[in-house]
């Protein structure tokens, strides 16, 4: 392909210009030819509180005009590295939630075994299931999960419906989708409903890293103390209202107290992940945003979870 | 009861004071002992486009503050005609439909039993459905329609959904629950998605009355070609797109060149309905909404509603 | 003065730039030599929901940016027929409405003894009683009134407090500051606290256009029936919630089912004053505003105040 | 092509979903086979107030989602009369208004040598004069201008600049690209910056319908006043502060008292043009824009645009 | 009573449901039988320059429905420590101080004779000063003080009022409601009027800590070096700008360069407190929010309140 | 003068209140007898992505409404130590970057002949370059320059154009304005659009101090860092990008992971700047700001760089 991944130039088409692709690459089809595909999962029917993050993907693409290629901190273009494409949006059902599930897990499962890894951009949490259900056909064993959240997302079933934006965390693992001995959650903090909300991630060893445990040492002890994921088929799950709300307003349901852009930029820079097999960015409610630094925000970790991909070009 | 379905007064507690009810009515059960019940719908799992209409019931109690109980055009005081309550909201399930739909046709089903009349506040359009099953059961033959959109909603499922925003009026008419033939639609404009979606209203006798015949003409000859609907049983679902989107910002769906709030006003002050049996106003969308123009303007479709309830208070 | 009381170019410096000032004209001294002053009342502590009218002033200065000389409805440009000048705002208590009363009418009353004219901007509608007062003594006699609102503004106390927002007409007739019966209200509409709201217009025979009277006629009709107010000192005090919400959206107790802009410049052109000696345009609270244009729409009825003053200089 | 112009269903892929194109409807090479192309001119270098519409394109493009192909008001289905394509944006130079000049000319005059027509999106209202030229080449002949607009736009050169966004009609007529004689503006309202405003337009026959002319008989009147277009080459220039802010509010340079998007709707669909090569919708600045009403307009301006293109499709 | 004080579970009534009561508790009078009552004083009289802050409680309320009950800090679930309870609004007098600050401390008064605990929501910061007089009446000594703040508010008289939201503090102290020298200050910042303005504190023994001072060691260093307020009847008002703008721009008199949530929160988790007899959050003006933040930071900070409380359940 | 550089007093004309200049100062013309001038540049034209930067000053002026004079970190009244006036804006041309250059160049140049210093409110970044171009010919030598951004500056000409405003830094360094081994970068931070954007500074030595070096520290380490300037003469260039958007979301070219207004503050006040002769506040976008907190960061910055300058009072 004559564009060879390229983004559109900034100093030849204005950014403001054009018709908008996630951070102006080409768009190929979802089984086209591409190594990292960034798609849109607009599905909103999980959430409980504020909706609205079906408008995610559209946002994120138009905003991401102001996304470079060049990560400083890993000084690396991903030009260079991985061929990156946009790979447009999932064909959701904003009514149903079972088959939207349903075609979720094809979409991503008929990419997957062509050997395509996809960073999605949703939408509300509750699509992260059926991704990675896709993932764990894909690579026949649970994957290690890396879980940016203010909340635990492990609760149970409310108003009878078992699958909903709080419920993900809870079914990857109680699937056997997610192996939650060797998963973290990073920004998780209160309140609670009650003390018994624990109660599962400590019976499965899921490692809990509160806003108290981060913020009482230096970040740089905190990236030191997470563990090296290996080469183990690792996914990386980023809800926006792991930031506080002040730095991502548009979100389902904010939490005060919590983590600030550059936290969690120094932190996915530190991971260390050998594997990294797909991500998604979630929870991004345009209507609530402000000057669309919410959607920026979500543009910068997906930059950072392109980084984190495994190169297939020569340097 | 001692506050004799009296709002709290604003020379007394300021109107921006107290806990939020609707035009500061008391609360009482939907099965308690009232005439009129103003009732939240805060269900948005049947919309298309912008979400949000969950928020309706709670932002227009919160502006409803602003009313009063005088209808100068009636030049009657509702508190003299009816024992109105807020009855609080319908406990949705904001991730089922089908469950949703249940709830709802129980909840109005068992006030309607007691010979209750309910003013609802959506939520979006798909939750008139249920209402009207409700009523079909409680009158024993379809009720006569006064449907005010920029919509028809006579539209056929979508992504394989039979029930959403846009089809409730097919549904109704095909489910027996409205009287097609003495029934009418108010607002309706274009664009559409083809010729063919007019063959339903014409099919099935509906008077559609369009921008374009409203306007080549006075409002009040506008307002006299209209049915006299009689003693029978008659509901009227006001979609707040039926105004114009500079009226009416904060829905979901908004198409320009449509009616202004004196319109609908004087349209339902001229209205000849002797037997108002409920009615709806739906699709306020509070994240869209403007300095909360849109939600006065619900509050004030409400306030017309009362109004037009039948007098069960001697004068 | 050098400047001959013209506004700042907008092809010299362009209208975004600079010190604001009202329609970029001269800042004067409210008690210098000048024929008509724009004066700010920045207080809103007569508002009974709403507040933020104390930065009307500012924000109306800003946009007034956009404002040219030339009324084309009547073939004048202002600057050739009066001289014009930015005379800053009135030191207001923000927590004291009877301080601010005093200071309003001492600082009008000031200017109105040099036979300067003023048009004020405000702050909420409380603020039009002190200047009617001011206007009282300088004149000898009760003014005619033209009042453009959606409410009566002849309300009683409220919580044990004789003075707001929603009392001054009341208290202008009482006082005797205003002539009832050659006096007219424009674009009052409902809903009211009871039919006793309309007893003290009745009582005292003032003109009451509603929004059902306006819209009954072709608005040339409505105009043509307005009385000619000959030359008696006559004031106009226009609150942009006359308006529609849609049009003015930034206002402290915005009601459906209000003039348009066009409606009101309409009125304003036609009527026929020989002797206005003062305006107010009020109630424009900012922080409710949507991409300014309430502010445009309260800087346009300065503007067309502007227009009725008595000419002081030879064409 | 495959696709045969038709816009991806909103019944199968929801409308909130996708790469955002014009009416969702394909992409194609502005040099491509296609007969009507939509394209958006992202320049606000000729702003003379509130700049932004650069942003104009990207956000017509995700309202216009919203879309759909049926006018109503001509019953005809826009794909069956003619193939429109998403043509893609102008690589204009947002800080060099004569390199943009020069750019939007040839991209457009290479389009129409090819027999293409195009709908523009601006942008503000420059860059319809390099659009013009562009024209004047292809036909040979001064275009009939059909201009919706508050403002003349024949304004003389402001801070020593000839062309900015107030002058294009000036020298569109002055370079003989329009023949004023055989044009209209629709929506001329003041104040202006003096009586010489109007010398222009005077001199040079250009009928000016003034809000006031057009209010002042039924709306169906002012549309039957208005001369038949005929075969000669008509282009339509549609910048949004026609409309009243409250109907737009998301543009440049706002006034007060103007249309209603129902009024322009029925004025485009009124028209007898026989042969519109061309038209433009501008200075839509998406940054002052409240609930995407602006945007809408925009869209349905477009739409509109379509509609009274000549069919090349067989009925 | 059959509610025992929980909130309506949002499990089975959905949190963005019902008629909206802080932290979806039951509503009891304030003179009822509960523990602690939240408290609603919508006064913004006493604000310098942005008012709105009577809308504080009612969006407060509406964001508590976030709101949960288990604060994983303490290892606490407050329904089981304390009885908590909506008891309403103060019935302020929106335009008279005096009369509010009597209405005010006759409110809290009469609830402290009971021996309930309140927890106010503002309001301006003017509305501290009676309640600590009612405070003063009920323990018969001055209160310590923990007071956050962007400001000293021992500001002199403003326009010739002395009481006013920058001088509450110095009236508490003069008037002997609190105890200066056991009282402390936390977010201070500059900039001030001059050096004068830290005379009173000097001279008062206040102890004040500013952001410099905060930031310039850990923050459990911070912390720890507050004293223990040991079971000293003890008044914790919050105004919500000691927050950052950032994290709080819905409020009056915003600073930058102030606290996050998250010290917020570690501050008031960590404050050694034996005997909290009320407190505040103040300073809200939803007006000038966005998407809630600064509601919910409010909601969040009256929550470590609660947490704060002496338990009268047994564990 | 008699009003001797002293602000209007806020305790006796309400901060809302009045024609608004910078920190309400006394207006002062630019060539006129003042220390320190506090001038707007209302110029976005050389912006590349979102517009705005024109309004800048009008809305800096007004929300310095809350500015104090007493600088409590440096225990300095500024009123004592330097003579400050708003001494109004620059006349630009918003659509001619090369004529708006000459004026500011002029404009500058000419208040910096007669010994004045100024201090600029853009405006985008590209105004900096004549800004710098006036001060290179009054001080005939390069400047140190401290630079808080975060972008470089130093990038390629763009469109073709040489000028816009990720340029400057690079201009001001070849055309030997300043002196890039004496000077900084701070705030700076990815992505880049390549390596190759580090080669400039690399080449001339300029030091840059990114986001990762100024958190891998304590602030107090960080500023101890930074070298004294001495005497030399400095001019220091605050983009408010350098704020994390969180803390200025009202910008052109926001980057997550930036800067605080406290750490911003606290740079400033630890500088060792002996001779600070000119200092701007770029990339305030007023139309993307949110509750004016860019706004009134931008007035804290200016605040600062007041305090950084060399008194000309006595103590």
């Amino acid at each position: 392909m004559s564009h060879d991944f390229k983004p559109v130039s900034g100093r030849e088409m204005p950014r403001f210009a054009g018709i908008k692709t996630f951070f102006r690459l080409p768009q190929v089809d979802h089984l086209g030819d591409y190594d990292v595909g960034l798609i849109g999962v607009p599905f909103d029917g999980g959430a409980s509180y504020r909706p609205g993050q079906r408008f995610g993907p559209t946002r994120v693409r138009e905003v991401s005009s102001l996304g470079r290629v060049y990560n400083w901190g890993r000084m690396q273009d991903f030009t260079e590295r991985v061929r990156v494409a946009d790979v447009g949006d999932v064909p959701v059902v904003p009514i149903d939630l079972a088959q939207t599930y349903q075609r979720i897990e094809k979409h991503f499962g008929d990419a997957l075994q062509l050997g395509r890894r996809l960073i999605a951009v949703g939408g509300d949490h509750s699509i992260t299931l059926p991704i990675l259900r896709a993932h764990r056909k894909k690579w026949g064993a649970p994957l290690r999960l890396i879980h940016f959240d203010a909340h635990l997302d492990t609760y149970p079933a409310a108003w009878g419906c078992e699958y909903h934006h709080g419920s993900f965390a809870r079914h990857a693992i109680e699937e056997g989708l997610v192996d939650a001995k060797h998963s973290v959650q990073i920004g998780i903090r209160g309140p609670l409903t009650g003390a018994q909300d624990l109660d599962f991630v400590k019976r499965h060893g899921l490692r809990v890293c509160t806003m108290d445990e981060i913020r009482s040492q230096s970040l740089a002890q905190f990236v030191a103390s997470l563990p090296d994921f290996g080469s183990a088929p690792t996914y990386i799950s980023y809800d926006v209202d792991c930031l506080d709300p002040a730095f991502a307003p548009g979100t389902g349901t904010p939490v005060p107290g919590g983590l600030t852009t550059f936290e969690t930029q120094t932190i996915l820079r530190g991971l260390k992940v050998g594997n990294l097999v797909g991500g998604d960015v979630v929870e991004v409610s345009p209507a609530y945003d402000v000057a669309e630094i919410t959607q920026l925000a979500a543009m910068d970790a997906m930059f950072e979870l392109i980084g984190l991909m495994p190169a297939t070009r020569k340097a």
